[in-house]
């Protein structure tokens, strides 16, 4: 298996990146596409000692900047490690595609270069998130502000694939985010999505309210983007706010900082776990080859959790199954005389 | 000044709540008027030594139990205590009405009985939520899940009056629920909501991520009711928790426990600071008369501390000050020939 990697993406590029790369390469038996400036990432490789065994380069000279608009860094940076990379996956000379570059260029670059899944809508940015047990995925998370009851269906049995066939949770409970648990919750979006997730092929346990999603509602919480969105960062505002005040009362007093150190470790476990970061990302749902996004700050032990997550998606056939199952619902929808799920 | 208090609302009335009205009669020098089955109040207060000074009582006979739907509640139980306590105020027998109970009750029955503002749109349900340094309004948080741009404009004006007036928070930042800061994020409800709020009369700072909202990203964040509510059921969600997972490291040995007793106090009022209980409740703004929620699982002194939020909502002329900035902006809007926010 080839992996394509976006060295250039996520605030500790190269070097994080290349670090991960050697490490993954070792342990998940898999070979690897670097996209980037070459001569940097041979230099970076050469200064650090970091072996480019089963690595491949495949050039790309532009660099994205914090300035860069995500809607057009594929039009005007075709030659960055982003854009080369995407390329790269949709001509076949790879299996999948990873970066931990700017999401939202990612999310436009796989829609225009790697395309969608033949009768998906839109792809979905799915970040698999810790709660009080394990994880789940909240789909969509920001890819698309606006949505159809028809794309909330399609992300529930998108979810429902992944966290199977990838994450290994056996039959994912499939909830809808809404302000309420009863079945009538919502606006006219929630009514029309409830109706649509429960007849697909996923085990669909009704609306979940946002109170309940950190604790164990479900594996897969569809939303429309913005609710997803909203879901996914005050996710980190709370926790970050919360975890700052902890810091302060343990370090306010000489007393409170002994006590502090018989916690410790505890705590950065507490941490650890609160961070999403540490799951190692968000799959590109819908997107006709595995496009994954590994976190921004990924270092190099993150990034190569993520290169194994990866590798799973393409191992699992989720591609294959989600086109499989897309395909069953939409010939079905047509059968009833109802608007394919498909555009 | 009379305040109307719903005696049979919330988790612990009646005695709770008598409990809070009997130090509040004294301490902020009001008279009130409890609503609920007489007979009922009269014993309680007998048994438990409360007394009823300063308070008459309105009977009510009717009770709302957990089965009763929030939307049939003021056609099916027009003697409830809460019925009974709005009507009461819409006949102006009192200054202001305050309950602890059902909230969707209290929304429908303020709309129904009391009536909205002049040119207010909808009422909406506006916690004051803890946030890093102090608080902010959310406004709406669940009261409307579906809204127009104009409905958001008045949000805005009305949150910025109540926090100025009953808060003391002087030029209140209003901030606009958004996936990202910039001025073109969200969808057509947020670019047409944003432009709206730019020209009201409110220090509109712009959008807000989700993520920067428990730090101290403004002290009134608009939002639609949908987006709102699942603001408001994340924050507890995730608090409680990391909360849990905090008291699961501090009792898991006897080394935890000792450290966990030497920061016992700090971490209480950590998560004191995290309840949106202690600041006592929710106005309904946009309400024609001072309608306030107090937080269902209220105690004596966080109920007392709602009526002191009441007082002052009454005494700050929120009302009439909403009532002359809605008309301002509506005379505005016709004058530039654009639809009123009056409906």
């Amino acid at each position: 298996m080839k992996i394509i990697v976006d060295a250039f993406g996520g605030d500790n590029a190269p070097l994080e990146i290349l670090k991960g790369c050697a490490e993954a390469v070792e342990e998940l038996n898999i070979d690897i596409m670097l996209t980037g400036p070459r001569a940097e990432i041979e230099r970076v490789a050469k200064e650090h000692e970091i072996s480019l065994n089963r690595m491949e380069i495949a050039d790309a000279p532009e660099i994205i900047t914090m300035e860069d608009s995500a809607g057009d860094i594929m039009k005007t940076k075709k030659d960055s490690s982003m854009a080369v990379g995407l390329q790269k996956l949709a001509a076949g000379e790879g299996d999948a595609f990873i970066s931990a570059g700017n999401s939202g260029a990612l999310v436009v670059g796989t829609t225009m270069i790697v395309k969608r899944i033949k009768g998906v809508r839109r792809v979905a940015f799915a970040p698999v998130m810790p709660k009080d047990k394990d994880f789940f995925m909240l789909i969509d998370s920001g890819a698309n502000v606006d949505c159809k009851p028809e794309m909330l269906q399609q992300f529930g049995i998108m979810g429902s694939i992944y966290m199977n066939k990838v994450m290994g949770v056996a039959n994912p409970r499939v909830g809808l985010a809404n302000v309420g648990t009863e079945d009538h919750k919502g606006g006219e979006l929630q009514h029309e999505a409830f109706a649509l997730l429960k007849q697909a092929p996923v085990n669909f346990i009704g609306n979940i309210e946002a109170r309940d999603i950190p604790a164990d509602a479900a594996d897969v919480i569809v939303a429309d983007g913005f609710t997803g969105n909203c879901i996914l960062k005050l996710y980190e505002g709370v926790a970050m706010v919360l975890m700052s005040k902890l810091k302060g009362i343990f370090t306010k007093s000489v007393k409170n900082k002994l006590a502090a150190a018989m916690v410790l470790s505890d705590v950065k476990e507490l941490k650890k776990t609160m961070d999403y970061n540490e799951y190692g990302g968000a799959p590109i749902m819908g997107a006709s080859k595995p496009v994954f996004k590994a976190h921004g700050s990924a270092k190099a032990k993150t990034f190569k959790n993520a290169l194994r997550l990866t590798k799973a998606y393409v191992e699992g056939n989720v591609v294959d199954e989600i086109s499989a199952s897309i395909r069953a619902i939409n010939i079905a929808a047509k059968e009833q005389g109802r608007e394919s799920t498909a555009e």
